[in-house]
This record gives structure tokens, sequence and C-alpha cells, in this order.
């Protein structure tokens, strides 16, 4: 797959935008993450989620708005790619809360990209990746992927 | 339920650690995630996997992981305390692949208490997330968290 790739390390430039789409909050999956993975009242119950003085209301685990954003970035992206996964980030926030019907756009920004120094034919791209609800953010990460070079083998 | 609850901000300091029990990675629900998640080759089929150069085999999505440890916090601390969400965090990394099969002990140090400076009743701990198999440690993450003081209304 990776000789076919559309996009390898040297297709990645610092000031780059990816729209990766628009994501609609589904009420029902929603509930099901925060059952599964995180499971507080307001995440599950809008009658606790009303006692909340923060979020104002039943709300989506930060965790599934993170893996929405992922699915845009791995279809968009990394799917016609060379990636080869992430070792991580160092900003993760939620700077508001996601409700059910929302519809956010969620968008790649390219921060920047360096060869590997000890690995021959890798290299880390940083990333800014962020969802929005009409202007307000809602979600923003900044991370490294991992991609092989145009002539890796 | 806040009045009730067992753990407020006051009972969490620097230095403390929160044992959140072991997860064994489920390969069924492992792939399925990635499914909806994050559809990269390498996290839905081992062949594909095997010509990942950097991850060694079918491995799990770091949102999956992530989202394991989520759940051991959320049931062992926050839904016995005033918790009140998260803004977010200042590092994610995923320092080894996980995969079917393994099992992970989620642990939360906390690593520093302080009250909201504008909003009265509010204070935010600060929390190492680690998740190790073994030896090993396989996720790391350092985020902040909302919780009311023990009298906050």
């Amino acid at each position: 797959m990776q000789a076919m790739a559309e996009l390898a390390f040297e297709d990645f430039k610092g000031g780059q935008v990816f729209e990766l789409g628009t994501v609609s909050i589904d009420e029902d999956e929603m509930i099901a993450f925060a059952r599964r993975f995180d499971p507080q009242p307001f995440h599950l119950d809008a009658e606790a989620a009303a006692g909340n003085p923060l979020l104002g209301g039943l709300c989506a685990s930060g965790w599934f708005t993170a893996s929405l954003w992922m699915r845009g970035w791995a279809e968009q992206v990394l799917n016609r790619s060379t990636a080869l996964g992430s070792p991580g980030g160092n900003s993760l926030s939620w700077p508001a809360p996601v409700f059910a019907g929302d519809v956010l756009a969620a968008r790649a920004g390219i921060l920047g990209a360096r060869l590997s120094r000890s690995k021959p034919g890798l290299g880390l791209v940083d990333v800014l990746a962020t969802m929005h609800r009409a202007e307000d953010c809602v979600y923003r990460a900044q991370f490294t992927a991992f991609f092989g070079t145009r002539n890796s083998p």
C-alpha cells in the first residue's frame, strides 16, 4: 500500500490545512460511548447533567469528540498516506461542552515536519487538531504523526 | 449527589496514587472501536499491520486505550466524588503499542491541587494517567480535572 500512497512525508508542510468534513453528534451513540468509557452522570442523564454548573446539560465525553476527530483524520488523510501511527501529543483541550445534535467541523492544521534523526525513511509531522461548532472551538489537540518518506521501503 | 460524595476537592493531594484496576484488551472490541473511530489498516487487519515497521502487529487505537483508562478513572474515583468535568491536558503519549489479550494496569497519580481563582467552590486537580503492561508503560497523559469543594452548593 505504501508504494501507492498519494501522500508521503514530503507532502506535509507547515501552514497546510486539511478540512476533514463535518460530524453530527448522535445522541444515542454519544450516550452509548459514555456508558462504556466515561460513565459520569452528566454524560448519561439529562437530569443529573442539569446539576453541573460548568457544563449546562447532557454532553459528550471529551474522548468521544476526540475519537470522532480521529475518524475524519484517518479517512480523509491517513488512509491515503504512508501513515505509521502516532507517539502522542502535548496538548489536549475541550474548551466548551459538546451536545447531541451539534454539527462539528473537523480540521487538521500542519504545524511543521521533520525527518527522524534515528530512523531512516521516517518523518514526523506536527498537527493541530480542531473541532468547531460554528465559531466555537470545542476540541483542540496538538500531536505528532509518523509518516514514511516517499521512497522508504 | 454532590452533597453525599465521598471525595471532594479537599481530598485530593499531590503524591496520592489511585489504582484503577486492570483491563484486558478484547480483540473484537478493539477492532470494532478502530472500525468506527480509527480505521487505519494496522488497527483493523493483522496482515496489513505486519507491514508497519513501528508497530509490529495488529494493535489498538490509542484512543481506545485512552478511553479504557477513562472508564477506570470514572468508575473508581469520579463517580464517588464531586467531579465536574475536565478542561483538557498538556501531554498524551502512547510509548508502546497495545495488542489484543494484553492486560493493562491503570493508575492515576495526583500531581497537585489548587482552588480556582475565578470560580468559588471549584478546585482543579492535576492528574497523571498511566496504563502499564507489566513494566512497560503503554499510555501516559497529564490533564486537569475539576472538582467541587466539600461545601460548594
